[in-house]
């Protein structure tokens, strides 16, 4: 459901277009500093404003409920909320009877008997990730010396920093495009990750599956992995702290942190609105006629994700390294 | 830890030398047909015995200890124990000097406080599949009419079935090779997945990086998604039950099955446990120094790997499809 | 931690002094009539201003965040809010140094290291019950045709009714009094409960135990059935529906519903504050000495109690209900 | 369901008259010594053989499948198994015409369908306390110098140890008797137990309402607190260790322990089972018909309950200590 965590619980709620999105964090270590200001440079990440992301422009400005109190966390549960501003309702109206490709329209009124908020999306909207890189924010000061940080790696399959003409393409096309994403857990521990089940990458891709648009999640050397041999993939360990030579196994052995960087590589779809025309089915004409989407929405949405991509993980971390706490003994 | 599902509830123990492995299954529905013989197609499946596979030979047979009557479930917890017989504890007594490359034997003796159970890996095994894979038989009956289906794609980077070559060379050196595997569940119905953090990716994804060796879990088009525009990889929907013209999104819209067959692909790691020498660190000696494994191995342990991988996908999708009951009204 | 359910998922948050107080309520099925005039009637009755109750007023208008489209749940995570406005911190300073006997503010420091919010209880404040009202109140609208009532049995250990007297006494003395409570549910389908530990008792005594104050919980005949002979404890079945003759099981066998109404009754304690003085340790001058406590309080917060336990109540009830669905089979 | 606990999990399973019953134990601590000869003790104290219990005899042998290594706890699951041997299936048969008063045969059927194992209770049997007790045995070990006693306080009403003759007049009518028990746990620290919905109080009674015939739990002063006054009920604290002077609180403030002894009561109701003859419903006739209970049964079950008390305690405490670990900062 809208919570993860057995530790550190991050529960999201809101809708696109209702009166808020916001997020509790429950488990949170206590005495921590944490201020508004504190999300400010995390928020600014996420928003919107490059070319090929929406222009829908909002304060995302944190209101802290709780948890915190002179400035320190207290152990309570920590509830931020957003306000929702700049919605223009008009433009959804037609996700009722022609659900958009790639969106979660039709499911959604399936799945809740129609009742589900359609508007933008509603509680499957991308916009539901500003909670979560809330809850990153505090995620990572949980996290202390262990840094958690993400960075883009291709563009629609070219190389980040030499995507500017392709994606100004597809803009002119009414068009979108995939990234492929990277994000590295520097100074970690060994320990993190429990057995089977709640093996580190178990709860790290669990997580990260949950960001809309997400279509792989991949450890180390990942994928090519399954090309390799044993004699290259395997990373000799070479010093007693457990520092391994190569990191094909992305920092994680059995499950649980080696103590070298934890790696991982995500692939984020192509943004699913996109303006040029597209066929689908119409639920009130009976049969596939064309759809055109009206409304904002991002060129390249892989753009605005490292964020997301870094909160997700750090919470993730957090609740592994709370409980992993106590594991030799109590 | 050890237990998966929030309603089919499964739960492994057990340790490659152990007395025992076995698993718990708890909210498997009453009046299911299950006696010891549907263990065995799957069981078999997973064994060891063909080419490049460890010559570790268990009988595997499945103990029902409770939970069915009369050859039916009975709606409380179904555990199932299998003995471990042929274990040659002698052959990992060095484990402890010199943790091997790419198992847990290190990050499990720091994480436990030097108390974990080392020989052959203990309860970091791949023996502990085989308790997964009873629990997918489980599962698999449990779906009806929702069948899930393995099969590998690629051994060493080369298609499955000419790859006899790669793999006797891989042998005869004392090498592994790591492989692609492709997961299929059709017959979905619309609906099942959690909005957010259960997302059905998000369940599926958890239980198949607890299988020992999984580098990278994709869904639909996958990492290829990164690389494609939206007016390709958007799925048109083409008849009023949600059938889409491609299936890019591998079965799956915000996190919940939209009735296309969920589709997804797993990355193996070679084998860790090779007979070639390695270089690694000798914690006695207090330096790197070469690290011979003795024992027995598969040469590509993802030979063995599709009917684990059903059997995860399985009770993934077990789990999803009773916690969606209900969601559209009680 | 501050999360109760696992399919009807209710999450609290806020401090007596903080902005806030809020309830995040997950997994309500879609399609159930929900307005903020819905919380009036509930709130109210949870509402200071009955003789011996606390004179602190507040508005309790809920603020629906999310969740709610058009009049109706829609399946998403349903967040409401109240505003704390009535707040006076100066009236808790001394609680640093000479922590209230009864109260949570010695074991608060310890736990969270010093760092817990204090003012007038922080989290621990009884205030948090608001937030249990409303996620109450949409219980009881999800259970349908189940109903939950609480009523007052006795106060200070005198039949409700006939307390005035002792009551006034109590206010006079600066001293409180302790209450006695019941809550029926009636029209319960058999079923409800799972097997062993999620037993329709463990839920409910586990919620109602959360309630500040609280002391015991007995169902159906309770302590009374210690002293009783099988002979007249069991309840023989009159009809097919489980219909029982009598009700000494409180309408659960092996923590299940059987369809007969489910009987409770509550022990809430007097009211740790107490205007009289007191002796308690003070941590600043190391020795025990005198306490004055001032500010707002009640002087039986059993009066103020049965909606609470209404809530609570309904709450497990309505996580059993969607636990139990699909238990016959998918 | 049929596992309780977030960081010290114990999952039960089995029949009265199947193949076994058992428990999983996750998230034990390592390195914490445990042999088969350490359950003898508490399962010889659960066992039948006292006047007035029933004459099934059992040889509760321990089989211990996972988890220890070398004497010690390795951090990985201990699964346990009973064997069943002395059952006698033809006893049971006419619970499908006419299920008992006070058991859970009515609601078993119902709520599984009629797949439900009824021989004996089935998985609803008193049995499974075995497993509750060997789950006891090692969380009394995990709990280092915190122990835990429960005593007999009443028998029918009767102070124990003076019962006798009661216990006798019962036995020859053919009929049972209640009782009341004590548990304390002593050396307890200040701050187990979480926020709100995990409090002390709310996981020691879930898993202890989880024993089959439990009918109340009240905390310190319990149901009489409701007829006490704040000041006689509060507790002066007396030193700078959380000491108080009375412990009326039974051990707990605001959900947290608070250093002093945790002190709670049970009522456990006369056994259901009774020889003399009863009037209950018929499902084959269609009418009240008269009921025999053949078969082995306890006169008092309270008799056997003092070790399963415990070992709820112990467990729930387990838990407790473990999730309280890093509360104050990681």
């Amino acid at each position: 459901m809208n919570t993860f965590g057995r530790k550190f619980r991050v529960s999201l709620f809101g809708e696109s277009h209702g009166a808020s999105v916001g997020v509790c964090v429950d488990g949170c270590p206590a005495g921590i500093g944490l201020q508004p200001s504190d999300f400010a440079a995390d928020l600014q990440r996420r928003k919107s404003g490059a070319r090929g992301a929406t222009p829908r422009v909002e304060a995302d400005a944190p209101e802290l409920l709780s948890g915190v109190f002179e400035g320190k966390t207290t152990g309570a549960p920590i509830a931020i909320i957003f306000r929702n501003e700049n919605t223009r309702s008009g433009d959804y109206s037609n996700l009722l009877s022609q659900p958009r490709p790639g969106h979660a329209d039709f499911v959604a009124a399936r799945k809740f008997g129609g009742y589900s908020d359609y508007r933008g999306g509603g509680h499957f909207s991308g916009r539901l990730t500003l909670s979560l890189v809330a809850a990153g924010v505090i995620a990572k000061k949980a996290l202390g010396s262990v840094t958690v940080a993400s960075t883009i790696l291709e563009v629609g399959g070219v190389k980040y920093g030499e995507h500017e003409a392709l994606l100004e393409e597809a803009i002119a096309r009414g068009d979108s495009l995939g990234g492929l994403l990277e994000c590295v857990a520097s100074n970690m521990p060994v320990g993190w990750g429990e057995p089977f089940f709640d093996s580190a990458e178990s709860l790290v891709s669990h997580i990260i599956f949950a960001i809309p648009s997400v279509r792989g999640v991949e450890f180390g050397s990942g994928f090519a992995a399954a090309r390799q041999r044993g004699s290259e993939h395997n990373d000799p360990i070479v010093a007693s702290s457990g520092k391994t030579k190569t990191n094909h196994a992305g920092g994680v052995n059995g499950g649980i942190s080696n103590g070298n960087d934890l790696t991982l590589r995500v692939a984020v779809k192509p943004t699913s609105s996109i303006s040029a025309a597209q066929q689908t089915f119409d639920f009130e004409k009976g049969r596939v006629d064309e759809l055109h989407i009206r409304g904002r929405h991002d060129a390249c949405i892989a753009l605005r994700a490292p964020v997301v991509l870094e909160a997700a993980t750090a919470i993730a971390l957090a609740d592994l390294m709370l409980l992993n706490v106590g594991s030799a003994g109590v």
